[in-house]
């Protein structure tokens, strides 16, 4: 592998945006970069088994600055920000977080942010991979609502693993220990801007770092490693291994526009107790009361090793096409290939037999189980 | 270089898509993929002046299937897209296209796609790569308007250069050569659903085919291949140095959210007189009144050939910072390093000396020239 990648394979001119840590990960020798939100995120620094081991064991620090934020303020930013979700807001405090799903008028999964309360009226929206920057300028025309709607300069790194905690501990003091999950706080580090949260994308312990001034990125990069020295800290992409294992999804994949809230288990961000009207109210009541065609469910699939899906592979049950593998990968200390499948009610209880048509592995036998595939409560041998 | 290009350097589970082509290019050896409307785009299949050359010599074949669609049809479809657009759409008839920008609230430009007309309410637009679908599915609520806006299943090749003729009238009959300039046809390739467009992304002579049915790329691309075989088509990437030659912009470098038509030179694309309203109306009438602050102008740099900027390199005047190059390449065939800036109005006169600061390149003295940089009325020697 050369030390710095070559740029030429991915990027034509400048239309591709680089992050603040963009020239840190090439001098951390980054092996692999994808594009999400119009900018090159780093995913691969070594192996990916090497990966998600370190992150099980150690630490780790992910360039994320890919999950962009849209930025909602003004007199009425509350109440518009509140129309965005089925989540209820008013249960959302300042110095609180929420994951939410933002939905269109027909209930479909637009993104699935970290939502941040910094203020009464100013939310941030740490987004997946699409433009809600645009969709919410244009909810927001002809709503009668006062609101500045943009994306501001800030880009987060997320430090995840069982010793994340002695990390920002010696990064930002005492104080960062105390946040309970999902909630931040607003401080300087070394005199250098950033929003800490207690939220990670693992399932391990973990925080993200929202860097809030892009020309000091290679400063904030280096006073983390300096600081996660002693812990072993690495670089490394975020892990799919260790995501899947937690049930958690990624939007593009698991879920998207075509897709709503029930289909792919996230009803619990549907607060149907919610008081206020928001996009895809209507809708979503309706697709509750009418129950769901299809469903997202965790699979086993059999046989050896499997490499981690590039398309989505086909599903099929007693001999009929039912489905597809939105997400699958094998895990190292499972020892066995996990995944996701969306498939029709009738095939998604558990233990139901289903085959996989993989490219260039033919047809393997899989079985639907229940998620997570690892049990946080449950102890499970790291190496 | 390997045969099959290493997606693991670029790709990370299903989320990215895949076009109905991408077998076909892959078969055909390309060497380089970017992500575009989140899906995979082959930008290079040989040495990009080797490619070039190609395409103003003979013929090439492009897979654009990252040109997304968005569809709009209903009762209200005229009406709302005409909404989009500062474009006067009662102006382009049925059968007819046109290069339009959709704009926002504030005059930001969104996206330029090029709109097709397939009925009086049955709009295409071919996007660059920002999330139109959003955009307009959040301006149709509350607008009054029953419109359907959707992604159909369409994926556009280009077939660009100077033997593009022969090769569309050996695949499709003598109907195609008398397409003007923007219009199109509906028609089947061998039962394979096209439309053919008279567009391009070049400067030189070229057509678009629109297949309609993603299950047919591979016999649409070999169909192609065979009837250019006579003509030596190959399968390349678009050319940013034609492109270029020909002062076409390319949304997210030389234009974005933040420029509006005025500054980047798209004028042209605000019908002044259009009766109808449209998003972004009152703003740029404001704009035009005021006057714009900056401008992106052609600039020729000086020194020995530059490869193409990958990030915006800083430009000065007269010592002191005053804009950004957004695209910047050497032309082999003029044998300069051409581009553009934008800068301050004072400082985008024809003539005015500028100094551009390159990433591993050190300074370079630049020059504003006027575009286009290659005059289609003028012959310049080819090769």
């Amino acid at each position: 592998m050369p030390a710095v990648f070559d740029m030429s394979l991915i990027q034509c001119g400048a239309r591709l945006r680089r992050t603040p840590f963009f020239e840190a990960t090439q001098r951390y020798g980054a092996k692999a970069y994808t594009v999400y939100n119009h900018m090159l995120f780093p995913i691969r620094f070594a192996d990916l088994e090497e990966e998600y081991w370190h992150l099980i064991n150690h630490v780790t620090l992910w360039d994320v600055s890919v999950e962009r934020q849209v930025e909602i303020t003004g007199p009425d930013a509350f109440r518009f920000t509140n129309m965005l979700t089925p989540r209820d807001l008013t249960k959302c405090a300042v110095g609180q977080g929420k994951y939410v799903v933002i939905t269109a008028e027909d209930g479909g999964i637009i993104n699935d942010p970290v939502l941040l309360r910094l203020g009464e009226n100013h939310f941030w929206l740490a987004l997946a991979d699409s433009d809600v920057l645009l969709w919410a300028r244009g909810a927001a025309l002809r709503s009668g609502l006062t609101v500045e709607i943009r994306e501001p300069d800030v880009s987060p790194v997320q430090i995840q693993g069982p010793q994340a905690k002695p990390v920002v501990q010696a990064l930002l003091g005492d104080a960062v220990l105390k946040l309970g999950y999902y909630y931040f706080l607003e401080t300087k580090l070394d005199g250098i801007p950033v929003v800490v949260t207690r939220t990670g994308w693992t399932g391990e312990v973990g925080y993200e770092i929202y860097l809030r001034d892009g020309s000091r990125g290679d400063e904030l990069w280096e006073r983390i490693m300096a600081a996660g020295k002693a812990h072993q800290i690495r670089p490394t992409g975020p892990s799919d291994i260790r995501r899947i294992e937690a049930g958690i999804l990624n939007w593009g994949a698991d879920m998207t526009l075509e897709d709503n809230p029930y289909e792919v288990g996230l009803e619990r961000l549907v607060d149907e107790g919610k008081k206020d009207d928001y996009l895809g109210r209507d809708a979503l009541r309706h697709i509750r009361a009418q129950g769901v065609a299809r469903k997202l469910v965790g699979v086993e699939i059999d046989g050896a090793r499997l490499d981690f899906n590039a398309t989505k592979w086909p599903v099929a049950a007693a001999g009929r096409p039912v489905g597809r593998i939105t997400s699958a990968i094998y895990s190292p200390r499972l020892k066995k290939n996990i995944g996701y499948a969306m498939v029709p009610v009738p095939n998604a209880a558990a233990g139901t037999k289903l085959s996989v048509s993989i490219p260039g592995a033919g047809e393997r036998s899989a079985t639907v189980v229940p998620m997570p595939f690892v049990d946080p409560t449950k102890e499970i041998p790291k190496a």
